[in-house]
């Protein structure tokens, strides 16, 4: 990522997050929702990187792990839910444009009483793909959450320990198409 | 909620959560993953209430304030995000069952540097819809980060506050259809 | 459709349509868009039938004729279009229900320079079906346009013409899902 | 838009609009359904704005008015649902290309006794986004129709004066994308 | 299933499937396409079988076994893809209605040169689902191809071997919902 | 096609297609699965073509003859189902990218006791479609099969001579965009 990100970052429609005055460019002068208008910017590579965890119990992480020794179908089918939300990120979220993905990585790292899912999207688009990094990760999660659904539930149906914390965008690089140092 | 909750859920085919030997339901004795048959269960009013928090800095919240006040237009689209996020699942989340909805309710409270999102969802179906609570609340706060990218991103691009946190399931509960008491 | 509609019609949540102060059941007491709760109504036998136009030069509708008696594929496409789109609906209008449709007829009327769509959908479900007939007959005529874009545009690419107008609800029924008479 | 708008238009296949021999594109020289083949064509810079409008009782009117004043949350699902319709026009339209779309505008106009809704797609892609704009129109006026069913119902259920109509293509123009004087 | 199912399958509308005039139901009398009519008929239990096969050299069924015995990913991935085309038949097919899927089971048989594929849908709706559980077998085996592409092609990119062959409905049940004997 | 199709094919990532040791380019060295990165790949003009047959009954084929030659609603239905499926490959088959289709063309060649579907895609995309051009058969296969269910099935709704065989790719072909020699 180079200086100029700065200037030409994909919402950046005369931004200036000062804190001050913060903008929302989704809404326009008049506070009607709206897309931005991205015709003019140039195709550029991005990258976005996202992160979340899930917390679970301990037996349930277990039953995870032994899974991925043995056949690997849970965390195989995170995977593909949360590639499938990377994609259809454009209709899940009202506002975003639809960017061709070029590539999606899923890392999953497994601890003794959590699950963390690392999502990473690139695009030769005209906006960037924090938003479909994010989709993958929180997808990801809930994936997670519904494959372990009866190893996690109490007796009663309730699900006092489990929760998805800390999801965040890591980082997010931007370089022209056709300067690709 | 009543005792037999306990023995008919949704998910209980055999399940016994001591701990001990935590079951994954979505995944059969020879490892592969596989949809719950569901077919022999009787429709229930089912009911599953999840919320979580997106953390945004004090001028982010101040802006989505104003545009409350004025228009509203932000936290309606990320009402319709949730909304529709509630009706997708069965294609989001690969193992689930397409249900009938019949109620979604969103509510959004707006702290001074936090927004959390509530999702209910009922349904009178065979398997309950706690994993639609949560692709609810999941996606409503990632169309909240959308619609305020420019406002919370720093300078360089970078999201280093914003986060997702806290995501759970506050309460599931189910009753026979024909019992409505 | 007998006199218990009104009591129990789909919307009517309290609704007084009094003209004097309409309610609008899609947003609740504070103003915020929401699905409307349909969990304690019963399954009903619903049909709804909704019809609309497009206008067009003669010599297009001559086309669509010549192609209609040789091979059918113009309609045909339209056909499929908008039995897609009624199936769709509750996809495409946001806080629409998924109801299954039982039944859906196209009807298609070429006159001298307009087509005329009628679409009628019947479902047995909680909520009516007017959107998805209104889905059904906009979503047809966009495809007939697309079908004959060659065909009615000018030399210069406008459609100074081709216009789809008087889009309406013709008829909407219930009767109890146990009282067919 | 200029003169050689003609010679490259999206659906010029050989076309020759003399209205004594109208060519449906979509079909092939046997009768068949068909995409039309874009592989060859520049991307270029395209605009398409269609409109229509809603006819509806001045009461509901007036409580769009007041929403508005208040919340605006039923024009901003109207809002949504155009833009998502937008976006889905490739899978809604048999036929259609999918193009990336770099802006939507949506625009309402409130008088006393209807809504007009104006829709502005941008692309650049290989064809043009009529039937996009026509989508969003058609869509954004039935999802304005499905938020105030309640209000404009007859007491015995029926819409005798709702009816949308007037839908068109305002304009249509095109230019090279590097050539964007 | 018992002789009952003869009378009332799910297309038997006036069906006489004398081989002499065969009926085509999604044909109406006058040869436009239309779904078939099924509010009247009472929802059942229903179940399908189809199997297919893929073939494909020993190498690549041996990398296949072998990613099997280690991870799984690759059918694993072809499970999900398989539920899901069965959850989304009633848009892919047409003139399919939409019906709630109780259970779908993937059944992979690995032989030297060939993977089978089994898949049985179980539904309680008012429609058989044998088109869901060929949807599920071509795509399931369609995603097999998708993951062997790279060992399946030869050196200048083609498949002369691979094929897909001997889809086909094994049985297809029906009992009455409230007759589970 | 040229002899550097070889050595820039899509999924050609360090490919060695020698037989001894077949490389699953969807999995990657740890055995999960993943997408293939094709952000580095230029954009190039191309073009699969697949074909698939569904054996019938010989009244059957009668039937969709005499509407071939009536209406064309059958063979029209599937085309529209052939070219969707086509449109939608990037979410049916997981670990797709989304590329740009510019072409589709189907064919049906109809015989005496089976219909065979041949389906042409072409792409200006950095990975190739020739799983674009197969989901369009085996879909467009399985809408036959479902518009002529009623004809086809034996008197106990069984299946025992319809059959979808021979499904495979016969050509895949690549040159550079910007030299279309």
């Amino acid at each position: 990522m180079t200086a100029d990100e700065d200037a030409t970052d994909e919402d950046a429609v005369g931004e200036e997050t000062d804190g001050a005055e913060a903008e929302l460019t989704h809404v326009d002068e008049t506070g009607d929702v709206q897309m931005v208008d991205v015709g003019s910017k140039p195709d550029s590579h991005r990258r976005a990187v996202a992160r979340g965890t899930i917390h679970l119990t301990e037996s349930t992480v277990g039953a995870i792990r032994d899974d991925e020794i043995g056949k690997g179908d849970v965390l195989a089918t995170a995977r593909v839910g949360a590639v499938q939300a990377v994609k259809h990120t454009w209709e899940t979220i009202p506002m975003c444009h639809q960017i061709p993905i070029t590539n999606v990585d899923t890392d999953f790292d497994v601890s003794v009483d959590a699950v963390q899912l690392t999502v990473t999207v690139e695009t030769t688009g005209k906006t960037g793909c924090e938003m479909e990094a994010l989709e993958g990760v929180t997808t990801g999660l809930n994936v997670v959450w519904d494959m372990v659904k009866a190893a996690e539930k109490t007796a009663d149906g309730q699900y006092p320990e489990t929760r998805i914390t800390d999801v965040e965008v890591l980082t997010k690089e931007k370089r022209r198409a056709e300067n690709t140092a």
